[in-house]
Order: C-alpha cells, then sequence, then structure tokens
C-alpha cells in the first residue's frame, strides 16, 4: 500500500490519470456501466485540515479546518467528494456526519438522476450545505467517471479560459505579510482581508512590495457606507479591481449605494449563500462570489453561474481552505469566471488528493474525468 | 439501401438504437474519440415539410413549412440538426442556407468546446437564430453520441417527469376543428389559436366534444387590455389552463396588467426569444415559451430554462412544424417544464427521423443517446 503511494507520489498526476482510465476499462460502457441494476452506496469520514499560516479574518482566527471526505460508489467505480466546515458557517464535523447518516442513496439506481438525488438530498433537513456538498461533489464525480469527461467538457467550456487565480493574504503583521507577498510570487493577484483598523497599512505594506493587482476582501468588516465608499476611491487609486462584501450582508440598502458609487466592482459573499440569493443580489452587489461548500456543490454553483451571467453580473468562485478534491470540483467551473480564488488546497499542509493545480499563477484543469482529483 | 431503410422501419426504434450504438463500438471510448485530431464538418440539404392541415394563425396560413436538416460529422460520427423556417419569423431556405455556407467549423478539432464554437456561430451575423439551431443540435447530437448518453441524462433530469404535451388546434370551421378533436384523442391536453373574431365559438365547438384542459394560444392577436382579461376570466371558466401571448409584445405594460390580473397564468412566446428576453419578461408573463428555433438552440433553452426556473417562472417548452430530429432535441428539456407542445412532427406527413414519441398524451424520451432521434 505504501509501496503504491510511492509510486504514484513519483510518477504524479499523468499515472494517476492512467489508472483511474484503466480501471474504467473493466466497465463495459457508459450505457450498461448505468443501466444496470446497480446500488448508490455512500461512505463518510472526517478529516481535519492543517493550515500552513493561522488564518485571520475579521472576525476569527484559527490553524485547523475540520472536512469530511466522502465516496460514492457505483458498480465499483468511485466518486469523490468533500464538506469543508470553516466554523463561522456553523457546520462541524458533528453536523455533517449525522446529516450523512441521513442521507440514503440506496433508493436510486441510476446515478444520472442527479436532479432527483440532489433534491431528496436536499430536503432532508435545512442548512447542512457544506455536507449536501459532499455529496454533490461525489455524485458529479461519479457520473462524470461514468461518461469519461471531466465536467468542464460536459458543460462545454474551453479549459485555456481559466482565469488567474488569486493567493489570499489574512489581516497580520507587517513581517508576516512580507512572508506571505513572498509565497505568493506565482501568483498574478493577490487577495487581501480587510475591515480592522490596519487596512491602509496592510495594502501599504504590500504595495511596498510588489504592484500586483489586488482584490479586497472585507468580510462584512466596514459599518458606514461612506467610510466603504472613501475606502473603494483609496483602493481604486491603489490598483484593487475589486471589493468583496464591503458592508454587512443585512445592510442591502447600504451595500447597493456604495455599489452603485464605487469605481470599482463590488461581489456579494457572505450575502449571496444560494441560487435563490442571486436575483436578490442583482443590482446589489457587481457580481457574485461561488463557493460550493455555501451552495451545496456543484449542480447549484452551475445554475447560479448561468443566472448571475445573464443577469450581467461579474462571477468569482471561491473556496474555503478545501483539499484539492473540493477545489478540483470548484475548478471545473471557472472557465467561465472572471476571478477565481481558488487557492484552498495551497493554504493546508496535509493535502489527500491531487488534481486541479495552478501554473504560472493560473487555475490550470488537468483532463481528468469528472472533478479531475486522484487520492494520493 | 432501400433494403436498408425497409428493414429499419419494420423494426423499429430499437433496431435503430442498436445500431447507432453498434457503430459506436468503432470508435474506443469518448476520450480517444474527442482527443484525436478530428474535424468538424457541417454539412445541410433544404427540405420542405408537408403539413396534414393547413395551419391557421391569427395572422397568417399555409401548408408547408420550410427546414434544413444539418449533420456534424467527427471522426465518423454524425450529429444530426434543423433549422425550422416558419415564414413569419423572417428565416428562409435561402437565408439558412445562405447562413450556414458562412460556418466554418474548421477551426475546432474539439466538439466538447461548445460553448466556444457555438459563441462562433452566434457571431457570424445577426439574427439567423434557426439556422444556429440547426448547428447547435447537431452539434449537441454529436457530442451526446460521443459520451453514449441522452441529454436528459446529461442534465441530470429524469426522463419520467415529462408533462403530457399538448395537440395544436388551429383556427378553423367548426367541421374541421371537430374533427381535429378527434384525432387529438391519444392527448390529454388541447392548444387553441385565438386571436381572431370566432374565440368564444372555437372554445364552445371543443367544449361541446370534450372537457380536456385547454391552452390557449393567441399569438399577439388582442390588441384591448381589458378585453384580455376579459377573455382571460371567460376562458379560466372554460377550463383554459393558460394564456399564451395575449396582446401584441410591444405592449409590454398592457401584457404586465393582465398578467397581473389573470386568474389562469400567461406565457410569453413571440416576447421571448433568446436568454436576455427571460428578464425583460419577469413580471410581464407568468412564464416562458422556450423554443430551440426562436433561442439558437439547446445550449441556450439549456439556460433559459435554468434562468427562468430561477426566477419562479412557469416554463413550457415549445416548438414549430419540425421533423423529429428538432422534436427530439426539444424534448429532452421537457422533464424540467411545465408544459410541453411537442406536436411539431406530428402535425406533419413526411417526417425523416424517428426520436421521441408521444405516449399516451405524454412526451416520452427514449434511450438513445444525444438528441434521440435515427434516420428514417
Amino acid at each position: 500500500m505504501s509501496g503504491r503511494r510511492d509510486f504514484i507520489k513519483k510518477t504524479g498526476l499523468i499515472t494517476g490519470a492512467s489508472m483511474v482510465l484503466g480501471s474504467d476499462k473493466l466497465f463495459a460502457d457508459a450505457r450498461e456501466a448505468s443501466a444496470g441494476k446497480g446500488r448508490l452506496k455512500l461512505s463518510f469520514k472526517p478529516y481535519t485540515l492543517n493550515l500552513r499560516h493561522a488564518f485571520n479574518l475579521s472576525t476569527s482566527s484559527r490553524t485547523t479546518t475540520p472536512v469530511v471526505l466522502t465516496e460514492i460508489n457505483y458498480n465499483g467505480i468511485v466518486g469523490y467528494g468533500e464538506a469543508s466546515m470553516p466554523p463561522y458557517l456553523g457546520e462541524s464535523h458533528e453536523t455533517v456526519l449525522k446529516f450523512l447518516s441521513k442521507v440514503d442513496l440506496s433508493g436510486f439506481d441510476d446515478p444520472f438522476e442527479m436532479e432527483n438525488i440532489l433534491n431528496y438530498v436536499d430536503a432532508i433537513e435545512d442548512g447542512n450545505r457544506a455536507a449536501k456538498a459532499s455529496v454533490d461533489i461525489a455524485l458529479h464525480d461519479l457520473v462524470g467517471k461514468i461518461i469519461k469527461q471531466p465536467w468542464y467538457r460536459i458543460w462545454g467550456y474551453d479549459p485555456s479560459k481559466t482565469p488567474d487565480t488569486s493567493y489570499t493574504i489574512g489581516i497580520d503583521t507587517p513581517e508576516v505579510i512580507r512572508q506571505k507577498v513572498k509565497e505568493a510570487d506565482p501568483y498574478k493577484i493577490l487577495k487581501v482581508k480587510l475591515g480592522r483598523d490596519t487596512d491602509k497599512q496592510m495594502i501599504e505594506t504590500i504595495r511596498e512590495i510588489t504592484d500586483k493587482p489586488i482584490c479586497v476582501d472585507v468580510n462584512q468588516g466596514w459599518k458606514d457606507r461612506q467610510h466603504a465608499l472613501d475606502m473603494a476611491h483609496w483602493l481604486h487609486e491603489k490598483g484593487v479591481v475589486f471589493l468583496e462584501q464591503p458592508m454587512p450582508k443585512e445592510q442591502v440598502d447600504d451595500n447597493a449605494w456604495v455599489t452603485e458609487r464605487s469605481p470599482i466592482p463590488t461581489m456579494g459573499d457572505e450575502a449571496v449563500q444560494r441560487l435563490d440569493d442571486v436575483l436578490k443580489a442583482y443590482k446589489v452587489y457587481s457580481g457574485i462570489n461561488i463557493k460550493l461548500m455555501k451552495c451545496t456543490g456543484m449542480r447549484e454553483a452551475h445554475e447560479m453561474l448561468t443566472l448571475g451571467r445573464a443577469l450581467g453580473m461579474k462571477i468569482m468562485i471561491g473556496c474555503m481552505t478545501e483539499t484539492s478534491c473540493a477545489i478540483s470540483a470548484a475548478a471545473q467551473l471557472a472557465p467561465m469566471t472572471d476571478w477565481a480564488d481558488l487557492d484552498g488546497a495551497l493554504l493546508i499542509s496535509n493535502d489527500v488528493f491531487k488534481g486541479t493545480t495552478v501554473v504560472d499563477g493560473k487555475v490550470t484543469l488537468n483532463t481528468l474525468p469528472g472533478i479531475g482529483a486522484v487520492k494520493i
């Protein structure tokens, strides 16, 4: 087992890919594999991600993130999924394991009935969005593997059109910030967390070192709309390209007021969880930040993307701290987004998947089927 | 050739299906078939559909419909498409053949890049929506055949959830109407074209024979909003379930006024051509009638469906007079619609495809890959 793991580690992703494809050869073809009397079997286990740096938001700080890793097995084909539960979103190992223990997929014998399956999962209980995403992602991985295509191809997207991904720099001391900017060397865009009294100092510290474009995420940290607008103008002059969730989501009119006047686009994040929220965000923010863990997974994320684009809104695909499993799943949508913030797996030291990588600062999709991730 | 055709005719759809699958066996698997150095080759030919009955709308009458049949060949796999050009939409054999002659797919070597390919086709020239749909449908058929799945499965829909389809009864004499109602025996919903001075007589003639639910399509025929609302109330009492395009699409405020007060849902048809029109139709109509020939094909239709549902609108999938090629393509979306009006192929006497059928008045999807149609 460890010999095999070492072999895969040395030979890397390509070998992983051929192993997946090779095993698929056992299953005659998509039709036979999917038309039979198979049963969908869900399994899951808790795991804890270790963060390379303590992660400071405007309201919390932490060094680990709990996740749950899922698998759906169908006729021997296995789809992988993941739930990531940063504590401020209210889910935990306990809630996710409890929710997943209620998910009974034995009533379904066709993984292609994604609408039915995911509606069933969604109806089990309110909330539990990361838990639901872990089923959705595993199901997408499974279906993609059955039809032997990655989802960006099933959706008809051009993999070369992925945007540059940003590298997140939390609220910290100037020393740590300088160190992080160095670590971000391969990235062409930096993402900075603001919303404390050190905002201008953070940006000025970064600007002493680099002229790279910066995205700013305030995480609802500003309470006064005039201050938010003044900052938007100041940040615009400093080469900031957008402003995420400038004010508390409940201050709808204030966010809309800032959006109307801001020289740079505003993006709704905390205000935009699921599909229903996209229309509510229209004209309140210039765009939306879609995250699988907020919206119950790839299926609803794809719908939010379609809706947001139809409304003429900017689209960003974001993440939590996650393994390369959930990151690779989110990356499937990246070709149709304006910005990607998919550094979640790069912020952890104990990833258990290989998948979408960042090459020269750009989200780089591979040709693996499904979500494009293999276990390491 | 004619022997083979007779054989297929006698043995029907199932044999057609196995032949398609059998020929796919020649191509190792989806990956190999799609990753190679193939080229997309588009071919097309004009054809004229003969209508079983002269088709009377509020503004025109005719006995034939011009169509263009398309094929996209990729490594020997052939996808079928179709443009249907009822004259009131402005396209013709001439315009479609002219447009298609400008479509050069030789620059694309991967049919999965549907977003790029269809954006290219859409950008060639404004309008030409049926011509564009004929490329879109053939491309979807091709990609579905490569991955060996029908599109309703790729989209994750449940084929058992298709709605009853309606049978269209044009504006005609009481005698012809009685005859058509008899022909509509297998259908559980009738669709009636109103918008002349015989409106009440039409409905009353039908109600002498049957109590089946009726959908009413006015095709912009009413000009006065109070008359439209009075009719909505009268029709509601007569068991009419919805009212399509009651007034001219330009009378936006009048249509919205009727929608707000109508006891039955209103559906935008002429007012809703493409994706951009869905948001404009929000709160002007209760729902939208999606047709492939209006919206450039399956990809945009799927987006309109997603958007319309997200806006809480009713969804209807409609058609022109078309062969079973375009009807089968449209039917792939049917499981997610509230109503289907997919009788287009049943109104013609010289269909050249077998595909989606109507069984006991319900759109019945088959398991053929792609759009689910085979040549006869």
